[in-house]
């Protein structure tokens, strides 16, 4: 997620707003557009290559779930705006995949523009990718930046029936894919947390420079999430509280729902946050504790062997008058005296429980 | 705690919303049905193998408590949701363990979602467990994931008769059971509080790195009492104003003293947050002093004795012509010399107060 | 304090709602009960054995100041409460000594329950005592853990007349009896100040672990007023709004005094709060400071010694052809070079700013 | 600002609310009471030695201005309070000159409380002051501890005529008062700003404790002009939306360019306390960077020369049989190793990027 | 931008209200009058060197606007103000190059005061320059400090036509402008992300205190920044909300667009804040680090040289009586037990990881 932090293309300044230019960076993505269309009794399935091939199913009587892999082509998605009439700053907005997660009522048609996150199990990074949907009257256009996201659930219980889904109306399914989103949210929260807790271990027992690589990686990740979480609870309320035509009033417990698990979604975030910011504080405290255990061995050596190697240094010296030097026992005298300092030191150090 | 810390078992995510699934690490324990029905004159009170025994309480005269003890009998449940029309969202949310603490007001029933916590004097941890409220007409119903809880007491008013219980409706023994579960995060941070004070001596004295580890864990225990407790103040707000007719006016002022208990525990808790901060302050203080300590140890030995050495070293160099090392008294001399360096250095670290 | 923080009594929980329990540690008080009566004419002035001997007093014409010292005689607060019709759960509040200061409004009669800090010169210690006022029609009960207030200065207006409380009325009172107390307040924190301010130059000059300990509990000190003065804020200002009949329009502007002082404490109390915080910086930063004065120290002096230790080493070797030792100013020579090296490290220290 | 920081004098504590007492430390200040009256023709400006004499400027028709240095004269202004029926509770406030700024409306009149700060070039210390405003209909009264204030300009203005100020009514005199007081607040802030400035020099070359206590003073004079300046927001948002027939509506805008000013104050101010901290940051920081320097310098030196001074060592040994000790060039050929040692040495820190 | 953090030209202080001074530091720029006048069909465009030739396009038929380059001028923006009714007060705001960022609705026309923010390639700072906009009916004036801006885009829109720019009416234009204003604070923000994560490796790699300096300088710009982007976000939410004559029905959909891109810079401003704390973090723990593998050096080496030096000492003493030295194989025993010493010692660094 590294290279995205800070991107919003900067060759859009200067343009006029309402220009429609794609900011991601997977230009070589195929486009791909899939549609469902369904009610109680029946559904069809279809992919198509061109857009005007969806144009139809905005006036079919059946809901219809129109979905875009691939947002570089412009031409095709400026196309799908002018036909459903979505505004050319909502457009814009959707091909901008470094927007803000943000919900708009323009009467017809509600604009919710939100990040599906999803754990890259390879390199154990967390990996955004911006996705759109567009609720109008018994339609959901759904835009996503590549092919592969969290709905496939979704299609199944379209694709088998049984289920409320067929049942229920655009609302709903727009529902659904907000949902799946949100669900998904967890998973990524947990695997953070899983890194947080091997963390955890590194960090007591050898807190390296590496352990600090990861830490400060982890934080980079839990601001990424935050950035993309946290305006999801004011979406998730607006949507509660909306009063739009284009939402049942059979919904309202679903959303509400939704708004549920947002703030738990942002307590664990915040409680990873507060794990963080302890995990660093201890951190700190065994570099100080190793530190310490360091200089405390150094000062044990220093402290017994320098006064010794000095008490040799006297009886190492020439001058011609030294009557210790004569003496019979004074070399067994001298190695008692060393002997009776270094234990002295060491019961000093016993004490001051260095030891 | 520990385990549970960012549970919400991934495998509901692709599910459709709605969805039983029992989240929680207690499927080994027995499901129990017990249920008490009084009214002022008298009282029973019965355990029952099939969840369909109880169905007859919901239309009695009397007021009527269900107890399920063990949330992973995922039908049984799901047969009560249906008799009592309990919503199948709510119902997910009763079997999800790791649900924020929430309430949410049906019209028909009041649900009432809250972590009881209990203090396990075993392993010195605190253990908690999700409690759901379902407060209908004239009828109560709690899910626990096991068996033993903080409502025993609540059970002996009941069957003693006597005291207020009997005399008043299901809205009074509903706020019984929520009252229980916040006295008891009383009780859990009086413990928490203890921890710290036992930890504060340690930290004085001998700032180990066990101290560290116990700091850290405190930690996680604070963050996760914040997580269970914080919520409760808005849903004891919700209930001290809700305009339900579930909830009789006698029963407000009862409200009214829950919330004023929620926020005398949350202001407890952020104390404790606020010491345990000042204390891991003390910690690194303490850590950075006995280094000093250390330090100045070795500087005052290495500091005496580098430079008598360095006096003795001179001596014992074998230059042939050494004038001092043919003196008579050449070597008492240097001695003395010594004990000079040795007193002078002695007052310069009075002076310093390094000793 | 420090014993009372995180108490409220577990033998508590349990217990059915309003149950009357002492929870404070001052069972050996003597309990007294203490009356005055008066209007602009006259007063009287009494102390009773039971507390029956009080209740003509809450219907005579006058203004009536009923004062219990003692809470453990719960049985006589009992039936106080009984005859003056006070709830069961603010009797239970009142004796609960660990109760966050509130202010209920109950129709009849006001209650508030509130901190009355005072400084024990003694061993410079906060102690804190809860008081609770009931201000009814005409009458002002108020309750102490045990003899001595603030209350005094209030007592001898009322001997006096003259001034404004005669011709007042027990709403007028009861703003009296809250003043005292909130003036005190200010008495604390400049005690609390002074203290800050004498530690501030011991943290300068010598900041052992004594000055840590007492950063400590000057920390422990301050959350404990700000447990016991965040709430008044909440209370002086819904008394300032009450729409009470108990509370008389000219008695508005004294309760916005109030709410001014309230939030004048507050803003020192927050004051202290920061300054505390940049006196442990201080304090962390002077013992970096020292130990880098330590360690220079050794630097310094092993830096010199060392190389001059080894050049004296080179010529105690024994080896049978080394030119320098038969050299007749060979020693003189390396006197020499030793005086060089000396001088030259002093300059090199001199230059680092290390002497 | 020093000795000011917890005052509220504590002889207050007792005496009846209402009372006229003095904290301030400016008992030997003269009284001085001034007045201006003018209208747009002409204007008239006096001193007077009794406070009487300022009693006819009540009921003229032009705006008056009275002006009262010297607050320690209470029987003056009880006299002053008397005639112009200010309460005793605002006059209490405005002798307490440790008074929270505040703005009460009393229908009559305004009152306004406001801290003057100016910064004293002597001591390069910030001076503060109260200033009482008190507006009615055509007169201000204005109070302040001593002589020299920043209102010179003002009076200046009123006496040249000209400009707005004597078209103007008693309103427009109130907004220039506090107008001024504000506008020095910027140079008050500016000041600080200089002196952090100066000090972040200073912190960068040479982190010593001196650098540390100014540090610490700059915190305590953030923390003042925090007390004092925040609440003139609230007073200025008062002012805006003030319904008082005091208040024309000419002066709206005037007002808001106030609110305005403040706003930008207390900008600066949380942005210098971010500064501030900054710059204890990098205190820190660099106090570590020049204790890694002196561990390096010992580190090297110890390094290369224990070594060396342990090879020279053992060939200071007196065995009887050391066979390098006669050998021809024993000793060249250990001066050797001893080079290459230090060569190996000096290589291995310079790859360490040590040196 | 170092030298503008807190100014606010103190000679300004004494002035009456409403006085029109300069406070920025470009009084050599040359003043430039531009203007544009253009509808559907046609437009004009013209440089004029007097502000006078300027009023006449208040009251044509087509949309306006009036640039001015040169706040200096002080005479001919009085005259502009004069002409077009701007008030005073507001003028002196347009002048006050330290003003915050603010919007005033006066009813006739809108003042809009924003800081245009840009990257100065070369010293690799941002430069901050304070742009006025005033809108009124059907004419815009745009104050900016000096020549160059980034509305250049804007005038080719204008001079191309064809776009939605001639279509729409001033509110539109000023829109426009704020809009570029608002897009180059990404291009800003972007920049310093940039510095930042070059920032990040050094610090990882090499954390001297180059380093350090260059953490406090981008801790300034973003402080800076935060000055300048946060009140925006009022003034973004106001304009949405205006109920101003001035805006059109249609710009609303704009105006929330640029209260969309407001929050999502503040955003990216705090993330970048958060980052840099982390980094800041990061730089002391490596501190650190580094200093533990120095001392970790040192004391490899004192541990195992110091014991080792003390036993060749031992056996330079001079001592008659030394059985030892007599040995034959005395010297290579001890020779041996150095060796067995210094292995020992290996092993233990190896054991503790030392190494």
């Amino acid at each position: 997620m590294k290279h995205k932090m800070f991107g919003r293309s900067q060759n859009k300044t200067g343009k006029p707003p309402g220009t429609l230019i794609y900011t991601g960076h997977r230009q070589q993505e195929q486009l791909r557009i899939s549609s469902f269309s369904y009610d109680e009794q029946e559904y069809s399935e279809q992919e198509v290559p061109q857009i005007e091939d969806v144009f139809p199913l905005r006036d079919s009587q059946r809901t219809a779930w129109i979905n875009i892999d691939g947002l570089h082509a412009v031409d095709q998605i400026e196309k799908l705006g002018g036909h459903f009439g979505i505004h050319s700053l909502l457009l814009e907005d959707i091909l901008n995949t470094n927007q803000r997660p943000k919900m708009e009522d323009m009467g017809d048609y509600l604009c919710i523009i939100l990040k599906m996150i999803d754990f890259d199990e390879k390199n154990g990074d967390l990996d955004s990718e911006q996705v759109s949907i567009i609720l109008g009257k018994e339609y959901v256009i759904s835009f996503q930046e590549r092919r592969g996201d969290v709905f496939e659930s979704i299609r199944e219980r379209i694709r088998k029936g049984g289920g409320r889904i067929r049942r229920m109306k655009a609302d709903y399914l727009a529902y659904c894919l907000v949902d799946a989103i949100v669900d998904h949210y967890f998973v990524a929260l947990e695997r953070v947390g899983e890194q947080l807790e091997t963390l955890e271990e590194r960090v007591m027992e050898d807190p390296d420079s590496g352990a600090l690589q990861s830490l400060y990686d982890l934080k980079r990740q839990l601001l990424n999430l935050r950035k993309s979480v946290w305006p999801v609870r004011e979406i998730a309320n607006r949507l509660d509280r909306s009063e739009s035509a284009l939402i049942g009033q059979k919904i309202k417990i679903y959303l509400r729902d939704i708004y549920d698990h947002t703030i738990q979604v942002i307590d664990m975030l915040e409680t990873l946050r507060d794990m963080h910011t302890g995990l660093f504080d201890m951190y700190l405290s065994n570099v100080s504790n190793k530190m310490n255990e360091v200089m405390k061995t150094l000062t044990i050596i220093a402290t017994i062997f320098i006064p010794l190697t000095f008490v040799a240094g006297i009886y190492g010296m020439n001058f011609q008058h030294m009557p210790e030097l004569t003496w019979r026992y004074g070399y067994f005298a001298v190695l008692g005296l060393m002997a009776g300092l270094f234990i002295g030191m060491m019961i000093f150090f016993k004490k001051k429980k260095w030891l």
